[in-house]
């Protein structure tokens, strides 16, 4: 299986970051695209349904439950999984966008806004790219308005082509 | 990767499948296995949430949509994908029990029940066990009884022991 690029929005909250990924995944997919979007949760999120029969496995305390229909899928784990194994079960897209892995190995897109009123949220060496609306000084790389999200589509296109995507 | 070994339990609509699936998982983790339960959904589910980061991100059009917590995690495909994908993307347990899968090719568990008013739901053949409250002629192998949960877990373990589990 070919390796699929990873791409980290980091940013402090607040910033804006899932209206940037969401609108992110939206130019991506116009371009033709497939696109998976990894969210990292601090807090607990409750994806299953209350009486569901998926959620009834998981009360009986299966580790994983899986459930499909002819048109989509899910596979949930009840337990830690790591950042890279939930990376490595992403398959069959082109481009894998992640939100909120700060400390993750893969190159980096920080956002800053001037509401925000706070610096990187990583190192500027780990990132490839940033998109604000105040000067960036501490960053010698290609900067792009907070709402250029056709300028960074064609960034990470060209990544990706260079990737041999 | 090691083989894991699927089981699929299969019976026609209304003989209580998944109140006997739900049991039978809950035997085997108290046993100490792992175990998967994978679920398919004739009619289309919903397990995501209107609102939530991953929704908006699914509404979007990410072909797949990921979320995680310290302390579990769930990869939702949008789009179909095959039943052989989806079992291949479970890792990391002892045993996959699947439901609503009859046309699948893992060996099969076939439920009766005298007021479903049927008989096989597939071809006896295909069954390496049955559970039922009416007698089973059509059926050479194992019978138990629907409700005799402990000595389903005690044919699966021991099945899971034959093959090298």
């Amino acid at each position: 299986m070919a390796h699929i690029p990873v791409f980290s929005v980091v940013a402090y909250s607040g910033t804006g970051k899932t209206t940037m990924l969401e609108s992110l995944v939206r130019e991506l997919k116009r371009r033709g695209l497939r696109v998976a979007a990894v969210k990292h949760d601090a807090h607990d999120f409750d994806i299953d349904k209350q009486g569901k029969d998926s959620w009834r496995f998981t009360r009986a305390g299966a580790d994983v439950v899986a459930i499909a229909s002819g048109t989509h899928a899910a596979v949930m784990e009840n337990r830690k999984i790591s950042f890279e194994k939930l990376i490595a079960s992403v398959t069959d897209v082109d481009i894998i966008l992640t939100e909120g892995y700060k400390t993750g190995p893969y190159p980096k897109i920080a956002l800053r806004r001037a509401g925000a009123g706070l610096g990187f949220a990583v190192n500027p060496s780990e990132c490839i790219a940033v998109m604000s609306d105040v000067p960036v000084d501490e960053f010698s790389g290609p900067v792009f308005a907070l709402d250029d999200i056709s300028g960074i589509a064609d960034f990470l296109c060209a990544a990706l082509t260079r990737a041999g995507g």
